[in-house]
């Protein structure tokens, strides 16, 4: 294996989001730097970073220099343009590699990889054209959900069809982009792993926190979840079968569904996760710095929570709450971003609960 | 009371060292910038700042634009040149003020201060000739330490008085500067209390530490210290009266020794101080957040410790050890400082031992 990165190395890493933002400040306690590449002017993460690239990802100057400054790559949002993968894939390494990107930035694979690794997911079928979507309505059933297959998010991209009449106008919605049906999964709750898989190999995960969304968007994610040992454990296999599987270097969050007939898995994102936020207050070494560990070829931290967490997400106008959440003993992760929208996120706020349970 | 500062205002701080890197980190976490004033190439602060301005404190160009640039002034150390504070007063308000500042930039002054506020120092004498000395070594009697009004830290600019026959070697090492002859105490162990003061002068108090020193740097800081209840709340109540007393808005470090005859104050430190770094992995709210809530005009955390923590110094070849402390579940934090050099600061360590007691 290769040396682990020593201080002053830096790290570059793709987007400059509120994750890319938290990857950088995670970096800085191990002493080394991290250098942003994202085509957006004043990206979050520019605030505690060393260097700041702003360019598009066709730009191959932008990121051939880019490349050339750093010495391990990676990211902080799935969607990347290929090209500017193999671009820079021959100037540093790309942790997670390629194999996590290609599986998971398309719905079809990852269910598809998902179903090869003997793991369950919601029954499913590849809809290119409304004659595919028609037999599916009948084979997966309804109600379900067309789900582009590349480039969804927060609940984008998505369309319910709660009866078959519904199909014509889900179709239209996809405007034309590949979609698979995803059949609905009767599901008590749902739950995420963020686990973590280090360059020799040794994979550890966080115990697993129970997720509510509101309006497609995470809203809480509470530490422990609802599980019975057993569940529990199985959480964690699951994880890590997915990490071993893809030859993993980073951290990955699994969500996964409940149900009487064991744990669904619903998707998989290779990097760093909304639901994994709690680690920040609830452990010594956090889902940001087990990231920045796995790449940099360190030793991963085992993931040991020290104290039950309540995260919370701020999502547009909560940003009003935040003077009275700041009388309050909650730890407030605030994002920088300055222009508040309607359903963006902005912070999130982590309330310690009590010792671990 | 003015309004607290709202995301994307920008906080500029004095010193670029590791004290100042660890302050951008936690002023990210409220959506605040930071732009770092430094004369020094490479700052450990810049590699998470949002701005860094390489210049010396008298540039006063260079301090106009940075103090333009800004929303409120703070510092890292405080032996900052008052020409460069006068300068910078005119342009941004400065926290904490120019009383604390001048008060703990001089050992005498401090130490007049502190017994004009009824609280117990060690005796002392004002030597500004080998007469003084002679006089001050019967009145203060010896063992004791000859140390430099101004500009000590980590143990340099001080003198060991063990027989009144040190004192003509002792003197000569003053090197002509003013000078104070501090009695020995008689202690059974140094604590130090992390209080801070708001903008509406609310003040919060985390437990205090008990510090652990070697060759004049401090090794560990452990929580809770070894105090009886009234201690406890004694030193609580002596930092408060410190904070009061000088109008202060910030974090300060007060440094207690204990003896049979109650605390006496050591030293005040007018900044986030290295016997509070603990509080980054055993409170939600931190030394440094604290810090950046009361300059930028934000209701203090209540300073509530979750854990019990160990905090270990990592100086100098100490830095050969993180191979192995990555493999624990310590939580790093290293100052990306690449040149190793005896007696330099290179990170710390914190290690969770168990809920709070």
């Amino acid at each position: 294996m290769t040396d682990p990165l020593p201080v002053g190395a830096t790290i570059g890493i793709l987007g400059g989001g509120q994750l890319g933002r938290m990857l950088s400040v995670a970096a800085s306690r191990l002493g080394i730097r991290t250098h942003i590449f994202e085509p957006g002017e004043n990206p979050p993460a520019a605030d505690v970073a060393h260097q700041v690239t702003t360019a598009s990802y066709d730009n191959d100057a932008a990121l051939t220099a880019f490349g050339q400054s750093v010495d391990v790559i990676t990211y902080e949002f799935e969607n990347i343009p290929t090209r500017a993968l193999d671009l820079l894939e021959s100037l540093a390494p790309i942790h997670p590699g390629r194999q996590a990107l290609a599986t998971s930035q398309d719905r079809l694979t990852e269910k598809t990889f998902l179903q090869g690794l003997g793991l369950q997911t919601a029954p499913f079928a590849d809809i290119a054209s409304m004659a595919d979507l028609t037999v599916a309505m009948d084979s997966v059933g309804t109600p379900g959900i067309l789900k582009t297959r590349r480039m969804g998010y927060d609940g984008k991209g998505q369309a319910r069809i709660m009866v078959p009449e519904d199909g014509p106008q889900a179709f239209a919605d996809m405007a034309g982009a590949p979609a698979i049906l995803e059949g609905f999964i009767n599901f008590s709750h749902e739950v995420s792993v963020i686990g973590a898989r280090s360059v020799d190999g040794a994979v550890a995960c966080y115990d697993p926190g129970e997720n509510v969304h509101e309006a497609g968007i995470l809203r809480t994610t509470t530490v422990p979840a609802r599980l019975t040992p057993s569940q529990r454990t199985d959480a964690v296999l699951i994880a890590a079968r997915i990490l071993n599987a893809l030859d993993y270097v980073g951290v990955m969050g699994v969500e996964l569904f409940v149900t009487p007939a064991g744990l669904i898995v619903n998707e998989i994102a290779p990097r760093v996760h909304n639901s994994g936020h709690w680690t920040q207050n609830g452990c010594s070494i956090c889902q940001f710095e087990q990231h920045i560990r796995a790449v940099a070829g360190w030793p991963l931290g085992d993931g040991q929570r020290h104290s039950d967490v309540v995260m919370e997400n701020l999502i547009g106008d909560d940003m009003d709450r935040v003077p009275e959440l700041a009388k309050t003993d909650a730890a407030i992760h605030l994002y920088g971003k300055e222009e508040v929208k309607a359903g963006r996120k902005m912070g999130h706020v982590n309330r310690v609960v009590k010792p671990a349970s």
